[in-house]
Order: structure tokens, then C-alpha cells, then sequence
């Protein structure tokens, strides 16, 4: 018999009701009722955003939001700074080259969250930046940057001429990210991390500022065209057929996050959720891997870490490895979304069920 | 109360196994249950595309598919002949330039396919096509172009210096569409119409000429590359997180239309029951306005269009309307997919209904 719970970085446990939104027979998109939903998940996906700006969907993984981030906003030969500190700071750069984009990397080691100032040093050597791209967490790590202080750095050295992206996929709904107020031009997210649902949905919602640049951009874009998107989603429609029944899960889940629990209270439970499962790994005496732990995973350093995984699988928690060359360094639990303390003991000592076990493998050796 | 059946091009009726599928809880994508999954799906694929290539599925809808058959094959400036009989011939050449795509179309009147001879002339006048972009079924007319025929006229003219890119949105699965036997450089569909599924799918397959175009390609792509998805996926992974609940339920619909019903007895239904729905408009003295009407959806003239369509939807059928020049003018009853006669009966004779009481209050005034 197999059965187990996920605790990965995506796709995340999906509550039963949105899973049964989703299972609902297939309605029109050309229809009232779809609109009324459409509405409802749009104003709510502004709180979320923490925005006053519209915020887009596309039917793609957040990955089909990041490339949008590029192609909507810059232009050929723009110079972009990307903030590297992992898979998906890498995966930033690899977008701006695809577009042409010259781009200029703060890299930073595995594990560590970039430092506001160097952003700023960086800024003061190129006058020529135009767009910084960042993470709000680097699942690949479980490092959470300095969103607030970095938007800070980037208005006081270069105001208006520059836009500041920001991938929160990971980030928003987790913790708290504040778009407006923290001078954020284009964030996005994706839909099977805090949303609580199957991955194929994007969002996207842009500054003022970045319409701005919008206006002025040469690359190619159609699927992912912001322009078109906007234009539709204001009058409650979609420029594509959109991914109907993954909105009226949205719908759902957006139900649970905004009008239930609160967007507060699922911020102090994510943090609640991490210093509980933090607390069992210090215990273990094993070491946190992220030297600013995001809220939404917490990534672990341990030998044999791949085995260590898959004897937790076998044990009814599917958790993450370490991606390129962390990969047998660490594992990473997520507790982003549809997790509650109980699952924190569960998973917890599932770990430590393992960690026991492969020690007294090595002193019976 | 309202209850009604979707007759439209998209989304269509979905099957409640299928619904099921798509509602299980949620499993990894890097996990042997979803590699299985998948792997099934792909074989599945090939049979439904009639080819030995690969066939890669994007989470997006099918216009990301249209996308991404022109980003990854071709270069700026190139020359493109469209064939532009519709709204979705139209997108053709929006995707073509905005990829910065010379584009020469063939403009066909609304309800006309394409005479192959056009195709030819056209090649022969200007040598420097790189691409020949045609829909299987023009969904906004419902009209059929004889792709088999084109494919043949590509191929005397100009052998493998071209491409042949087929929009198969709604007619892979409605009817025979051969990609390999027919000389089809690239072959897209997607997920809502003859597949039985919601929206958030699309897929993929490129020939082997097609993939030496495609090392030559110089547009940008990131999202929708095919060289990334092919290369992942042939290892049973996607580049990207997959639509995993969505790619459940298209392993459902493909055992319910390659394994239980069969490929042909498929084909056969789709004419079958364009025939039976086509003699009642016939019966009620109405016209087909497509002159070579595809088996996936039948498209009727009719006078008061949006108010028959209005009537329609109140008596429990959805049916789509004209789009474009063609609102107000025709509607569209699409029978593609999880369709039986019985359906046919009852759509009909919604028709009917509504087509009398109209009669019938227009001899009153």
C-alpha cells in the first residue's frame, strides 16, 4: 500500500473542495457565470497581490508568468540585474538571454539571501540598468531576499528609470509581499504552491511604472502578451480560453485564504508551521541549510540526503531533494499552503524515523 | 433552475470519469506514478497524431501551442503563406507577425476552404516561403480544408524546403488527420474540443524536417520551447511543472478514444452524427454556411442569430454564436468530442423549438 503526504515545493496538497471546484462539470467562458467567478478571483487575487493594479492569469506554470515578466517590459539589448542565488535566480537570467536581454548577476552562494547594499553597489557602477530581477524566496535553497529593502535601494538610486520583477512564486500568499507600498513593478506567482491547487495557472499584475515601459517594448510576445490579457481580463473575459476549471478552483481556494483563515493568519501559520518543523530538525541535531529561512520550506542539511528521502517517501512523506549541486546535500520541506501543525509532527518525526534509522545502520556497521 | 449541454467549439462536454481523473488527489511529477502516467499519454498521442515523432503537451491553451509552432521553427524575417479563412487562420498570421514573420496569406471568404491550386500558385509566384500555415478545421466558419491535398502541392513545389503547419485545434481527434503520411511539418491540438477535456492543455509534434529548421531558428523562446520540452519529456519529465491533474485526466479520455472506442469508430461517430444533426437544420429549411463543413461543428445561417442562440441556451443548449462580421448572422453547434446521437436529437430539436416560436411570433406582429 502506498500513501503518503507531499511536502514539495510544488506541487503542494490540494484541499478536497478545491479538488471537487475543479471536478464540477466544465461551464463556458463566454458566460455570466464564469465572469461572476472570474470577478470574484480577480478582486481577491488584488489582495493577495497586496495591489490596486489588475492582476492577470494565464494557463501556463509560473515559469510561462517569468517569461512574460521579460517580454512584456524590456527590450532588446536592455541591460537586466538578476539577483542569482539558485535554480530560479539562474532561471531569470536564462529568460532575459533568451530575449536578448545583456544580463549582470549578483551571484550568491547557495544559501545565503543577496544583501541590499550590493544591489545598490551594482546600481551605482552601471547606470544602464533597466529592469532587477529577484526572487521573493529561492525554493531551490529556501532562501528568503529582502524584497522590502532591495525596492528601497532601487527607488532611492534610480527612481523611475528602472523596473523591479519579482518571482513570488513561493513568496506570495506565504509571506507577507506587498507590491504597491513596497514598490514592486511586476510580480507573479503560480498556482500549486500557496494557492493550494494543481499547477497550470500564472498570475501576473504590473506597476503603473512597467505599463509604462510596456508601451516601449520591441520583443516578440503573443500567448503571454500582458497587453492583450489586461485588456480582456477587464472586461471579465480572456484574451485565450483560459483554464476554466483550475479558476473555479482558484476560486475556492482564494475563498479559503482571503475570507476564511485571513492573509494574515496564513502568514503566522506559515511561520508557526516553520519554527515548529525547525525546532524538531535542531533536536535531531541536523543543520537549517538557508541562512534566512523563507517561511514557506525549510531546506536541510544532511548526509545521504537522497536516501534519507526516499526512506521518508517509503514512510508517508514525500518530500525534495537538492537541485544540480546541492542535489544528496540537502532536502527540502515545503509547507507552503494546505499544512497544519499536525503535519509538522508528522513529517518531522517521519524525518526522524529516517535520520535513526540510518544511524543505527552506520554503528551496527 | 438552469441546466444545459455545452454544443460549442470549445469547451465541450466533459466526460465524468474524466472529471474524476482530473479530481484525484494531487501526485508529484517527478515521481514513476506520473512518469507512468505520462508515458501512456505520449505512446497514446502518436496513434492520435498518426506519427512516430514525439508529441509534446504544454500546459497552456491552444493558441500557446499556434505560438510555439512559430517561435521555434522559423527566423525573423521569414517568409509565411497563410491561409486565412477565419478568425483562427486571422491568428495565424497575428502570431506569424509578431515574431517579426513575413506573412503573405491567402484571404478566403468566410464559409470557402482553400483551393489547393491557390496554394500552388502562390508558391510558385514567390520561392521564398519558409512556411505554409492552414487550419484542419476553421472553427469560426466550421469549414474543412483539404489538408491532405495541400500537403501534396507543398511538397511537388518545393520538397523539403518548407514547412507545413497544421492547426488541428479541432480536428485532431474529429477526423483523419495523418501527420506523417501526409507530409505535416508540424501538427498542434489542444485539450477542450475532440479530447474531452477542460481547457489547459495543448500539444505538440514536430517532423524531423521541422527539427532541422528548428536548429536554425533564431526567434526567442523560453516557455514554449520544443527543443527543452522534447528533451524532457522524452525522459518522461516536462520542462516545466506539467497541468498534472489535467494530464490525468487525458490519459482517461485517451483509453476512452484510442483503446475503447478506436481511432476510426471516433471519426466515423463525428460524421455520423454531423449527418444526423445537418438533415433536421435541412428539415427545418435552414442553410449550412460553410460550403465544406468539417464533422466537428455545423454552422447554420440563420436570421435573429443571437436571439436563437439566446432561446437556445434558455431551453438547455449552449451553442456558440458568429464571431467577427459573422455575429448576428450564423450560429455554431459543435459535435466534437463526448457526443452521441441521442445529443443530436436533442440539439436539433432545441433548434427547432426555438426557430418556430420566432416563426410564429413574427406571423403574429
Amino acid at each position: 500500500m502506498q500513501k503518503f503526504l507531499l511536502f514539495t515545493p510544488g506541487p503542494a496538497e490540494v484541499p478536497s473542495r478545491v479538488l471537487k471546484a475543479i471536478s464540477e462539470p466544465i461551464i463556458h467562458h463566454r458566460s455570466q457565470d464564469f465572469r461572476e467567478i472570474f470577478f470574484e478571483v480577480r478582486e481577491k487575487l488584488k489582495k493577495l497581490f497586496a495591489t490596486n493594479q489588475d492582476v492577470i492569469v494565464f494557463a501556463s506554470s509560473g515559469t510561462g508568468a517569468m517569461e512574460s515578466a521579460v517580454s512584456n517590459f524590456f527590450c532588446r539589448g536592455d541591460k537586466a540585474l538578476v539577483i542569482n542565488a539558485g535554480k530560479f535566480g539562474e532561471r531569470w537570467s536564462q529568460i532575459c538571454r533568451a530575449y536578448s536581454l545583456e544580463v549582470e548577476e549578483i551571484k550568491i552562494p547557495y544559501g545565503y539571501a543577496v544583501d541590499p547594499s550590493d544591489v545598490r553597489k551594482a546600481l551605482q557602477k552601471d547606470g544602464k540598468i533597466k529592469g532587477v530581477f529577484i526572487q521573493g524566496c529561492e525554493t531551490s535553497t529556501g532562501v528568503q531576499h529582502p524584497v522590502k529593502e532591495v525596492g528601497e535601494v532601487i527607488r532611492e538610486e534610480r527612481g523611475d528609470d528602472i523596473l523591479y520583477i519579482v518571482d513570488g512564486i513561493t513568496a506570495v500568499g506565504v509571506f507577507n509581499i506587498e507590491m504597491d507600498n513596497w514598490g514592486i513593478d511586476v510580480l507573479i506567482t503560480g498556482s500549486q504552491k500557496a494557492l493550494m491547487l494543481p499547477p497550470g495557472l500564472s498570475m501576473l499584475s504590473a506597476s503603473q511604472r512597467a505599463l509604462k515601459f510596456m508601451e516601449k517594448s520591441d520583443l516578440p510576445k503573443f500567448y503571454f502578451s500582458v497587453k492583450r490579457e489586461m485588456k480582456a481580463q477587464q472586461e471579465g473575459e480572456t484574451a485565450w480560453t483560459p483554464a476554466i476549471s483550475l479558476i473555479k478552483g482558484l476560486r475556492e481556494s482564494l475563498r479559503m485564504i482571503i475570507d476564511e483563515e485571513g492573509l494574515q493568519n496564513v502568514f503566522e501559520r506559515h511561520k508557526r508551521l516553520a519554527g515548529i518543523l525547525r525546532n524538531m530538525v535542531e533536536v535531531l541535531g541536523l543543520k537549517i541549510f538557508a541562512k534566512k529561512p523563507a517561511p514557506g520550506l525549510t531546506t536541510i542539511e544532511i548526509d545521504d540526503a537522497e536516501k534519507i528521502r526516499k526512506r521518508m517517501r517509503e514512510l508517508g512523506a514525500w518530500v525534495a531533494g537538492g537541485q544540480g549541486e546541492l542535489k544528496g546535500k540537502i532536502i527540502r520541506i515545503a509547507h507552503m499552503g494546505y499544512y497544519t501543525e499536525g503535519d509538522m509532527i508528522y513529517v518531522g518525526n517521519v524525518l526522524k524515523q529516517a535520520v535513526e534509522e540510518f544511524k543505527s545502520k552506520a554503528s551496527a556497521n
